[in-house]
């Protein structure tokens, strides 16, 4: 058993506490500064509103003024702020994290430099967090779940992965159940870049059923599995090619933190929702500004960042024009409204 | 343009004559003995039944007993049987095919020998023409296409396999239009195992649908997308595995014969239907003998092929009995009525 601080009361983190605190840890439930109305109903009835379910009763909700008092003594610090919070959350570690905890992060997407050099969140906690990043040890949690599907016991199955093999060691056994599936690695990098490609790809996942539902075809006997499968099999192909541009092991991409968790992300969510606007043929900018207005798209951010940055490396010579079609075409609807007319004889490695 | 022979007017035989014959080659569609009915209708009014569409008039309907005329003179003979009419396919083709012609195998499934070896199908057909199986040349089509999808012109990747680069190269323009693209390989064995791995695993694809029909949660907020990429997961961990110990190329498994196909094999179909069914606690025996009696199972027969033959190949040494948990585990199912309760803690190389 462990003390575990949760910042950030989403809805990952806090289906996460659902297997950690069955398995008897003391969980300490911090929400963010934007958090309040989820930590005012937590305490009033136990209910997650947008999770729409109550949590463990052993989980102690607080707000974000009481961090210190929450994450004191805790061996287990769990970051779970979306992707646009890890700069933030980065710096409040470096305030309110010790020594000898271990940082554990489920936040998926990439930062990168001027120059196009990409790097996993992880990495950019480290960076906020200064010297004291050094003093802690790092793992994360990748692999296929739907927030509420753990809440609610339906199986899982996902990988800790840490710096060092015995820290996934530890953690497992607190958050394993018979519901909660989880296997450990040590490729921390591979499984990140994994994590956060497969949101990318998710935003595909929308174009199919976008495209049906601008022809009106979208009850007819034959749908666009055929388009939806060739996009998922570049996008798998596109993952890999990512991984091993950032030293990963490549066969995390045939496992769950690469195929499996492309396959649930690309089964819905908002990223998903999306693309299938895009399909319809709306331009981005007016998903964003408009039809979307407001709602939170980690894949769509991933895409920008990740986008932005292929043009950098390959202006230096570190990855080729012809790398990463994929990733290139979507980055060009999300960035510059471009319709949506795939380049698909660039793909697998170019028609021929 | 070239002349092309289909021997077999099932739908995905069919599906393949529409960019064919959009392309201006010559097609000759035979039914085979069981395709009569196809034939007659087609003959009436150009219409598949099964397919529900009318196919191009270019398109020339011939029932099997003229197979010799239509057969004539062909550089290609499409082998468009199902995989349980394989045999009888090879044993028309050591009567019907001449030397130089092109054998295009579109047919996915694997048979064994005694000891447990298994051969891809093309071979099946091989040993049964006998020396003029040398005389040939051999090619497959695999990748994700639902025959229906391709026949409405919706977007469709597949990759055209053959023996020599110089016979892909040949075959792939004269089907290659806007909405079908198409790539070579000389990884023949990859990609043909690959092909029958992907109908092995879609069983699987059944069974979270089928464990929420049981529990009366299919329209719940959380269903079973977690459960299902899991077993995606290592659908495609395994399927990498066997296309290795026939010595293809495991880079398939990461493009359209692989994952690809998996997904789209996975999205519906007779082997999700069925597995849906092992989801809600049938016997396999029923669903066989009962639920879907007289419905053609590719996936599930190629279980039951593939499944006994690995307990041989474990007996002899050739393959460690922790490795193919996931297919040894759909065996169990479908030739023994075992319930569903996966290995889980088994798959991705054991949890640990």
């Amino acid at each position: 058993m462990a003390k575990i601080a949760v910042l950030g009361a989403g809805i990952m983190a806090t289906a996460l506490t659902f297997p950690a605190a069955e398995n008897g840890n003391e969980i300490h439930l911090i929400g963010t500064h934007l958090d309040d109305e989820i930590i005012d109903s937590v305490k009033k009835d136990g209910t997650h509103p947008v999770l729409g379910l109550r949590i463990p009763e052993s989980v102690k909700p607080y707000y974000f003024t009481d961090a210190a008092e929450a994450i004191e003594g805790a061996d287990i610090i769990m970051s779970g702020v979306n992707s646009f919070g890890v700069e933030w959350a980065g710096e409040q570690l470096a305030r309110l994290a010790k020594p000898g905890q271990t940082i554990l992060s489920i936040t998926k997407g990439m930062h990168a430099e001027e120059d196009g050099t990409l790097h996993i969140l992880p990495d950019v906690l480290k960076e906020k967090m200064g010297p004291l990043a050094d003093q802690v040890d790092w793992a994360a949690i990748v692999g296929p779940s739907i927030a509420g599907e753990v809440a609610v016991h339906h199986l899982t199955c996902v990988t800790f992965c840490a710096e060092k093999q015995e820290i996934a060691d530890k953690l497992a056994p607190l958050y394993r159940t018979d519901y909660y599936h989880v296997w450990t690695s040590t490729d921390f990098i591979g499984n990140e870049v994994a994590s956060c490609m497969k949101n990318i790809f998710a935003f595909g996942g929308g174009f199919a059923p976008g495209i049906l539902k601008k022809l009106g075809q979208e009850n007819d006997k034959y749908v666009m599995y055929n388009y939806a499968a060739a996009l998922f099999g570049e996008g798998a192909r596109e993952l890999k090619q990512m991984v091993e541009l950032f030293g990963g092991d490549p066969t995390v991409t045939e496992n769950l933190g690469g195929v499996g968790d492309m396959f649930v992300t690309t089964m819905g969510g908002r990223n998903v929702r999306a693309g299938t606007f895009v399909g319809q043929g709306v331009p981005f900018s007016e998903i964003r500004n408009v039809k979307m207005k407001g709602v939170t798209l980690e894949g769509v951010a991933a895409i920008g960042v990740v986008g932005e940055a292929l043009g950098r490396l390959t202006a230096r010579g570190v990855i080729k024009d012809t790398d990463f079609p994929l990733v290139r075409a979507l980055y060009e609807i999300v960035a510059h409204d471009a319709p949506l007319d795939l380049p698909w004889e660039t793909f697998f490695g170019g028609e021929r």
